[in-house]
């Protein structure tokens, strides 16, 4: 029996491609799911790669394969044609909540959605953040990244009118547990039109948002 | 000063009128806030009003509000002209998470858009959910509320294309932890189209839904 | 033996007079600590007095108290000369905040501070805050109280460069844990000025504002 | 005095033979269990055996073991004669999934029962499920092995009348918190035949099949 | 629309009648919901239903349930034909662990079951258990309920080779945490022929002690 | 077959007489544990029993009871021949804390030793614990009962050379949880002779020091 | 001035030698208290002490230490003359939970005192601990470390009058919570002469045993 | 665009410069931030360099840096012109807090402020503290570091009237879990001149300790 099944009807089906999760895969696995890909002709978006599995895959396959170390993703198969604008922003408020930015910027990609990425707009420095109003405010959509507090949620969701999906980050350190106190605010946000995915999900936070542009 | 200090612009600058969460105030504070509006000849959504405490209000704003004790929300004010058909559909898991599916009713209902609301189809009788296919992939988003495990999340996204908003409710006893495990279950869910809202926060999923329609 | 051994010399040895936490106390203990103050002469701050045990108080005590229901404080004995520009200013967020706000307040009262208090300044409506922004700079040290996601604490401090004492409050429903949402946010803050109290501890900000004026 | 004290009368007075957990062993700790079985004629089930734990025991011992290194098992002596088909069947959500529910299987084919096991069949393509319909209604007990939010356990236990045993695994990330989620959403299943045993614990399920097979 | 979706063939289609949790139900909901069982001559088990709750039934209701107050169930419709000897056994720790282990012999009994229950033999009197170790091997399931530090699971389970289903009960206080510690104890019993149900949850020891018997 | 089935041999066989948590019991079944108590001639110790548990007590059985409101302790039957002077020395670090210091100071007498209590110690008035060296100097063994931060009991225990039984209690508020924060802190004192019992369980604490001074 | 400031008038005074826990401390730290304790002719224990910190100590500081690398323990300085029998007894669960164990009895042994062990008696085959009854009512007090579910600790407290010092350890997986679960279940347990220390604390249940000695 | 987006205008306009958290960020992201820091002029505090990270800086701009291994602190740019005698003192508990202590030291000197550091005077040697009496009451802000219990918090303040400043540590094993023990004690502590900052945060505290000197 094999160990995995994957839905490669879903792209016909419902216009969404497969992706896999890889960090719980060996490179065996992940070789393997490959190459039913490949053989089918199928697109696949591989998340949180690292690159340790990805050197330890066949060169065949890592030929075939567009792979972005930062966001640990990698793309088989080509790009739908592109959308350019189709009025999705991502927001990142430190350096360190790039990683996560970046999954939901190439997640987007992968379903033929290009979205711009503002980074370093954390709200000590409020400047930073209401010098861009004129972009938030234009977005249809915003994924908005952050760890530590999370206090970007709610300002950015206080300025616009468009849902703000929110991707609680693991930065900080101490009491922030791993990402917790971020989640934790967002859910709590006193602004309304934010909904939150899991800790470092920018991959769900891409699929959110691409969904909301679909609908 | 005032204790409060409303957003009166925001209907005319965002499109989206205030709302008062009502559970921490006094019955006197909520009356201020209500008095104020009526002298701007404003609307609001009033969330969390227990009944004692809509009955502890002035007989003459009382009748101006609609109250709805089930989801214990008050509508100040006309609702805008409807807009019947507007894809969003509502699930609740089971009888006791219709308070939070009614308050996202309601809230939507407020900003003008009705939704349908499909009641106990909980996944371990898991045809109550497939007979209901089809409206399922009809609608433009969903909001799901479902506490105890909190499996329904999961299972709709599975079915379905759209953006689902799940609330996590605090049905359940010893260890749901009061909506937590509901709420934990929805951020890891196995489908990528899914976002989160705080437990039991039926406003804000229909905030969010009523965003996403608008974007 | 006596129940109680309060720090008599407190006052003359420090400059700060004996506060009593009376939540945990019965009112024949509160009369009992009332009687020996009285008879002393010395000055008290009661706070987490709940109404219900002020009205339990014998009549010759409850008459020398001056009562704040709000706040659940109360001060025996007569308040310092006035310093009533002293540079220190308590910010809420939410009406509901406005208990712990009014506690740091009566607080710095009994202490001889005068203190403004602005209400109703979420940061989910930023123009309510930066509204303030020329009275916010001029304070020496701020208190900021705030529940739910607790962002104002973090977009407070990044606007001045004065020492801000955060209180979080138990404002909020889910998951916000009785106030532990906004305490972890608090000290996860980026911005570096912030240092936190207990959950809906106005009396501690109102003593460390205290001895920070007299630093 | 000797460092261990295994019940070595064990297979004779309840049928049911020893089995060790090796992970917070000794390499010499586990040899001479091993060798003291070896003397006895005793067979053994050695669980959580890290293969550099297997590679450190001396090369005599190591070749009486039938180790197994996906599922960490090793088993010493004969296995009893087979009943192929005892109704055990065990489920795996995704191939994360498959290192306890492999360590299920080996624990019941050390009891002399032999199960079947179906992988990657996760409630986010319920048609992977709903395929195996009639292999799942006709097993007369069910391990289920999920991790991120688990909600294959009410899936599957609402589909059957059979008992659930049900191991939540420590797959995902973020606010998974090493299988805590899963295991919540187990004990909340809203399906009444579903028993839980703790995060990653194939044995333990596998013990608890083969004691329901034998009751 | 309803508000309830009762799964009225489960009992033809798998055997196992209806249960419906009364918790979270207004008595409205739970009196609509016994009409149409009513209406069908389904039968039903009530559970957790608090004596307030039932007393609000209408008379011509309440007439047609076998209540039983210290359990919180009520029964709708006959019994089946008596199985008196069916090898299941309940086993509670204290007193006040009777209302969980009284819910699982009324569901047991509401699915044509009979099982004794043993009371008041906790560790700490060891001998207190040990008397009745004939019994407690005579049994082909057991269902244990204790709270506290739970050590009865394992003292129970480590003397009998048959499958313990182990309910842990809110009994204790402080660091009892409504249960969570004698759950976490269960889960981590160093006998692993037991498996756990949620806390309090007697109803779903119940169940799958009968789906045990079935299988 | 009764609900209860004390160990009336206990005192016999051990010299410690039974105890009983009354708690979660019923009045008609802590008034059946007396019945078997008053026929047998035992001696019982009741601990948390509430007053208006105490007032339900048939009046025949209230007569026979020493009945202790504050610390919630009742004695059935004679004190043993007193030791005034044992070496036990009870602390409380504030007026709060005397319950469970009390509930101590009960359950020696039940064991035929009396401690002398200290009240009010707590670190913020050190000058109040070391005006007490010598009698903190000359106790065998040493109870102390704090809640919020639990300082006392690291800077008792390092003040002495005796064991020192810590008593975390439920005073606090916030972040203090109830008695965890106390709790923890105990646990990780930096002093080496504590040990610590359950949050308020002043029987526990009086329990060990008793069987402290038997040993 | 210096990184530390020994407390080297204790033996003297209070009859305890310095203890000093080295797992946060660099070797450079460690060698420069060894230093200072060697120029004085001062006993120390060491605790914690990882081999490698060990290793890289200056070899003539290494030459004068008694190392254990199994307990992590290192006495510098002469044993006090031995007391043989003084009735402290050590019992461990399994093999994993010796080293704290160890940790304890290396502790008494630098205070003077010989404690045996009793090792592998878990509860799972309570026959091993019930042979061991008289040893360990003869024990006047006792220590007992154990992990997973912790019940060994209720257990052994059942069957003895003496004091019992428990300590969890870390011992476990997945909801074991590296020993917070084992922990939870004694501070809850039903018997009532056990106090508890930190998770694995084998130095701390030394010292409080040896003071319970003492007094 | 860029990855990083420093607030240069910052020193010029509040007078406190930028820091920057190095932890999760890459020794490129670090190098970039520093060429833009010196192409300016500016001055920069660089935290939580792992000595790693330093190394991997372009040697050109390490020997720019004064770099503190033992605070993991870097500081680029000339110190302002001294203040020696400022009024601030920081006391660490044990000589692992020297961390996080020295952490605050590094930044009030970036900041232009001399603080002396006193260590090792944890509660359980009080005289080590008491002996200190006189530099503590002289201080005008004290900065306090502890871990295990923090206990030290609550003495230091109550023996003081200035504000304290409290960083809890990360020093401890087992239920210290990881500093959260600490900060929860520091949170209730009963002095009231105590607010907290985040698990070894010294940053933080020498910023707040900063900014109320400037006050």
């Amino acid at each position: 029996m094999s160990d995995f099944n994957l839905d490669w009807q879903r792209e016909a089906r419902t216009g969404v491609a497969e992706a896999v999760l890889c960090e719980p895969k060996t490179p065996a696995q992940i070789a393997a799911i490959l190459d039913a890909a490949v053989a089918r002709g199928a697109r696949l978006l591989l998340t949180r790669l690292a690159p340790a599995q990805h050197d330890a895959l066949p060169g065949a396959l890592r030929e075939q394969l567009d792979f972005d170390p930062l966001s640990r993703t990698a793309i088989l198969g080509a790009l739908p044609p592109g959308k350019p604008i189709d009025g999705a922003l991502i927001v990142a408020a430190g350096t360190a909540d790039l990683v996560p930015a970046r999954e939901a910027a190439r997640t987007l990609a992968f379903h033929g959605r290009a979205a711009p990425l503002i980074a370093d707009v954390g709200v000590a420095g409020l400047w930073r953040l209401t010098e861009q109003l004129g972009r938030l405010r234009e977005a249809r959509v915003l994924i908005v990244a952050a760890g530590m507090e999370g206090a970007l949620f709610s300002v950015v969701a206080g300025l616009v009118a468009a849902p703000v999906v929110a991707v609680p980050t693991s930065t900080g350190y101490g009491s922030s547990f791993g990402g917790l106190t971020a989640l934790l605010a967002m859910l709590n946000s006193c602004a309304s039109n934010v909904s939150v995915v899991n800790i470092d999900n920018g991959f769900g936070a891409g699929r959110v948002a691409s969904a909301i542009n679909r609908a």
